[in-house]
């Protein structure tokens, strides 16, 4: 079925369940037009996922279309915005309906939970390349910065590390003995915008783990003009990802790789009674130069190694 | 030199001469940050544009820099909206820094030319294919809509027709005996911002001509609920597309022809006065379906037939 540009986006994305009160416009006219509320900053982000970088060509369409909404709600999330609306740029090789079909179904499913409006957006052909710009709402002043972490300041995070890691390394071929649980987490990532919301007003600097602990934890180092120790023993490791650095000895994957989008965030002494329940305290902020990890009693040097695209 | 893929969005995007008052943040987080002031509503828009599909692989990258955010510009134009912000997802081939430079060069230029500042982006690795979203800000129930044209008014066009789908053809081989002009406008189309923002309160609706007059305005009256007869000696021609149609009979092809990124908006009669100067009147709306244009006396229907990337 040969479905023209216009026809095609309206058809796959003008029905949805959401309407924000703060759209005055979506989709349809040459721009969207949004009503930010009274007291409020919009907080703004873009993400973009590439067949054979960020997935395979087999991935399933609708696994990526809620990952790709999933990565740039976790944006928000670590900036502690709530989600408003999002546009999205396709650019596709063919049509497929039955793919946009999937694909739609899971990035709605996921828009519909966080009450995320699509407002726009723009379909070209080419390889298979996908663009969400994500856009969210947060009191004036209350974001969460990478750059006020204070020494002296915990470090917690919000749920477990390296199970994204270990679910790649299965799609890689790896043989796990229990595989569901790390190939959903690198699959299906779930965004931690309530996390965020609970952290305004407690956490002085938060990042989202999208690229890796270590090079994540290390933007808010460079930009607090901090130093961290992580705690090896303190890591919030799942069963799967223990039974992984067990068997191969390589503890170091949980550290440096990515795809958990987890918060990794800094709260004062004071506020240490705050921290949602589910979160971690994983090591600490202090005045000594980068970041290093204490594992059996030894102090380990960790780069600030992030997974780079052209490196 | 391979630059990694934060150093390379830090050194190319993050000296910019714009810092627009309403960033609260802008380049380094998780996400930016923008205060929108009181009475404004925020334009979004968002254009891809595709190697081999939007330009050629051996096309100036600096040409490139420049149409990329003239026609997101043009969105905003196209609204009366006034350019503020925006953000730049590159997915490249590979890190090539002199056309880096030339790229950012281009974009730069008419970035600062409209005040327009770069608050955030992604940079990926995979096929050429550039992202913009563009922001802008419109007083509040004063943007330009496609649905509001009204049964009587007139139908104006900022500038000339045809001479962007000229140029294409002369990139594809066409010979035409003053060349230089048509390219220009084809690599280096400048966004009618300014006439946009004068056309606040003026115009009833409004659209950028990017896929052809014929398919755009189509949108207008398909959204009003209306039809328009043009009128074929009104419509502004350059010398260069008068010549190319006494050559080869294609007198449609400046009605069809995408990328002139002119406004194409309607007026009513007690506004016409208002309208500015360098705008021409090319028809009218009425009540009778669809789109015609009247040439030497005989009438002619225009399909609604636009460019569309997979028919």
């Amino acid at each position: 079925m040969a479905l023209g540009e216009f026809a095609l986006i309206q058809h796959y994305f003008s029905q949805q369940a959401v309407k924000h009160p703060a759209t005055r416009l979506g989709i349809g006219d040459d721009c969207a037009l949004l009503a930010i509320p009274e007291g409020y900053e919009l907080a703004l982000t873009t993400d973009t996922m590439v067949e054979q970088v960020h997935f395979f060509r087999e991935a399933d369409p609708e696994l990526l279309g809620h990952k790709l909404l999933a990565v740039n709600l976790s944006d928000l999330a670590a900036m502690g915005a709530k989600p408003l609306a999002a546009t999205l740029a396709m650019t596709l090789p063919k049509v497929d309906e039955s793919w946009l079909a999937a694909f739609t179904k899971g990035f709605m499913a996921l828009a519909e939970r966080y009450q995320l409006e699509l407002i726009g957006g723009d379909t070209t052909a080419g390889s298979l390349t996908l663009t969400v710009q994500a856009l969210g709402l947060v009191p004036n002043g209350q974001a969460l910065l990478r750059s006020c972490a204070k020494i002296g300041d915990a470090i917690f995070l919000s749920g477990n590390l390296g199970d994204a890691g270990l679910g790649l390394k299965i799609t890689q071929g790896y043989h796990a003995l229990e595989s569901e649980y790390a190939l959903a987490r690198f699959n299906t990532p779930m965004p931690r915008v309530e996390t965020g919301l609970a952290l305004r007003g407690i956490a002085n600097a938060c990042i989202d783990v999208s690229d890796g602990l270590a090079g994540d934890l290390g933007h808010i180092l460079e930009q607090s003009k901090v130093g961290a120790c992580l705690d090896w023993e303190a890591l919030p490791l799942s069963a799967a990802v223990l039974a992984y650095v067990a068997s191969t000895g390589d503890w170091t994957m949980p550290l440096f790789a990515g795809d958990d989008y987890e918060l990794c965030f800094t709260v004062s002494q004071e506020n240490l009674g705050n921290v949602p329940a589910s979160c971690r305290k994983i090591g600490q902020i202090d005045a000594e130069q980068g970041l290093r990890l204490k594992k059996s009693g030894v102090i380990h040097s960790l780069q600030g190694r992030a997974y780079e695209h052209f490196s």
